[in-house]
């Protein structure tokens, strides 16, 4: 274990709250001993117990940015209508994570984490603690949508309305090549030791390199080409972003995190639960839906999010404008909030 | 100096010749001694020395691809018609290279070249061995495409057309970026030693991550959703593509010759004549020019080409289709090579 200040309440995370949902067993046969999430709620669970959303979380996010970006009574998600759970990630640093799992299943012995196990612990969260057996709706971005599209096939029944954000159902064939290059750009430092550093900032010329490959697929070709990280981040050139916004948002977290939400992020694909197809995996889909995609979004194309939309029985596709792309997710733009909250009030009055 | 067969006529690049320009005084302010350009010709000059066609080379490449796809009688490059000149770029490994220049300038220590380098000893080669005033047609790919438009800017008489395929005339920040991720990924190898090493293929971790990162965005991400590496190249899945065609692609090449033509591919800019403005040099070129890009090039996507060609006073707009990408240029389909030939018998008839 490494204390890690970055993934505390105190010093960024603000408030959260944690729960033992005991040992579970993985996809990939080992059993995570102690399992903890991470979670934040706002607002209150009606009598009916049918007004609970469940927010997931992308890679190297935390509930801390969902909650600062997506929830509050000027948005969709609104706390004063809605009883709103946003459950970290496992491996994300907050939940059970490498860095704070106790031996023997510390740093690069922690198990590998698939998204289907991350969402049988969500649910067993939301109905074993809140006794929730009704979501009026689930939404997330990117490893969020992953997450989404996890919950919609696997309970159908449980889930009234879906809104994956930036994110196919499965991972696409580029997004499994660009997912190698961050974990070599990272394993390749030999300061990494085969994830057993004694700190994490000792990593950090292998973080700089995983971080500014993020950088080239993360945003889209017009933020550079017009310079949108001075008008929209405030940086005063190309290696400014690069130093003060990219490295320096990766620096504080977990090597060993960022690799098992990569390895993660990498194999996401709704047609485990339907024997590798994914056009039965997507019918199956009984949530009303509607698939967001990003206009500029480099990871998840516009056109690949569509595909799958076209698959869902009951579903819509909107495309949100923002020349951010993937990380327009950020809300560095008010624009791209107020189109997500358009799309998510339609949704939940539907 | 490293003997690498792979850069020899007899091993790999068919056919070529050697020309000695002497000392090239560079801008970055280095003078390379005896300097050498490898080049190859087809057709015959003409009495009036005006059949002349340059065609100018990519990074990774040789004259022997430009050789093998884009010359014949069935081509626009026509050398019944054309005296056709292909100049290997200096660092390419042919040409002046960091892997076959002696001492004091070998290796590591192989002075940093620029595009407007390499131009200047082509206008040397052509103007002194060949006696050539006049270039017809000045074409190439990607940083072929540099250079022609370095050409078009620098000798603005002396060629009558450009044809830049798959380059914008200024790197974009976006490039800057995804050139540096190259670097970083061969660089951080250990067994690189700051340019020193033995062996080439000591260096293999190292440029296996960086033929990665260029897989990434050189082919396009309908190329990897539509599996076209089994259709196109007829690898068996996505692992034996990286392996047996990407990485095996680079692993016979200098690493230092591909890390200083990327320091180069990094740095083009033809605002680097007209002190820094681009419109003023755009608006300069006196050839007719035609601008060719590729649909799903993510390198240089058809939007930013465009916008060059805009600014070029007789010039014109040429979208050629290839769900390859960038590595269209390759000619691994024969729709692109007619799209590109039509596009360039167009052009000389002008």
């Amino acid at each position: 274990m490494i204390k890690n200040p970055f993934y505390t309440s105190e010093h960024f995370q603000g408030k959260y709250e944690s729960y033992e949902i005991g040992s579970l067993e993985l996809e990939e046969g080992e059993t995570l001993r102690g399992c903890k999430l991470a979670y934040r709620t706002f607002g209150h669970l009606n009598a009916a117990k049918d007004n609970a959303i469940l927010v997931t979380t992308w890679f190297s996010g935390t509930g801390k940015i969902m909650e600062d970006v997506y929830v509050g009574p000027e948005h969709a998600l609104d706390p004063n209508k809605y009883f709103i759970v946003i459950v970290d990630q496992i491996g994300c640093g907050t939940s059970s994570s490498p860095q704070n799992t106790p031996a023997p299943q510390s740093m690069a012995k922690f198990p590998k984490i698939r998204i289907g196990d991350d969402v049988r612990a969500q649910h067993k969260l939301l109905t074993e603690k809140f006794g929730i057996t009704q979501l009026a709706l689930v939404t997330g971005g990117s490893m969020g949508a992953q997450q989404t599209y996890e919950w919609v096939v696997r309970y159908p029944d449980m889930v009234k309305r879906a809104a994956p954000i930036a994110s196919t159902a499965r991972i696409s064939r580029h997004q499994i090549i660009f997912t190698e290059t961050l974990q070599e750009a990272l394993m390749s430092d030999p300061a990494w030791k085969d994830g057993w550093y004694e700190d994490g900032m000792h990593v950090r010329r292998g973080m700089d390199r995983m971080a500014k490959i993020v950088a080239l697929q993360g945003w889209s070709q017009e933020f550079y080409q017009e310079e949108r990280f001075r008008t929209i981040l405030g940086m005063s050139s190309l290696t400014d972003f690069m130093n003060s916004f990219m490295k320096a948002y990766f620096e504080p977290m977990d090597p060993n995190a960022l690799l098992y939400e990569v390895w993660k992020w990498q194999r996401a694909d709704i047609s485990r639960n339907t024997g590798g197809n994914l056009e039965t995996a997507l019918k199956s889909i009984k949530a009303k839906t509607f698939v967001l995609a990003i206009s500029h979004d480099m990871f998840f194309p516009p056109h690949e999010c569509e595909a799958d939309q076209k698959l869902i029985p009951d579903s819509q596709f909107r495309l949100i404008e923002s020349k951010e792309g993937h990380f327009a997710l950020n809300g560095f733009e008010p624009k791209y909030m107020e189109q997500v909250d358009a799309c998510l009030r339609e949704l939940l009055s539907m």
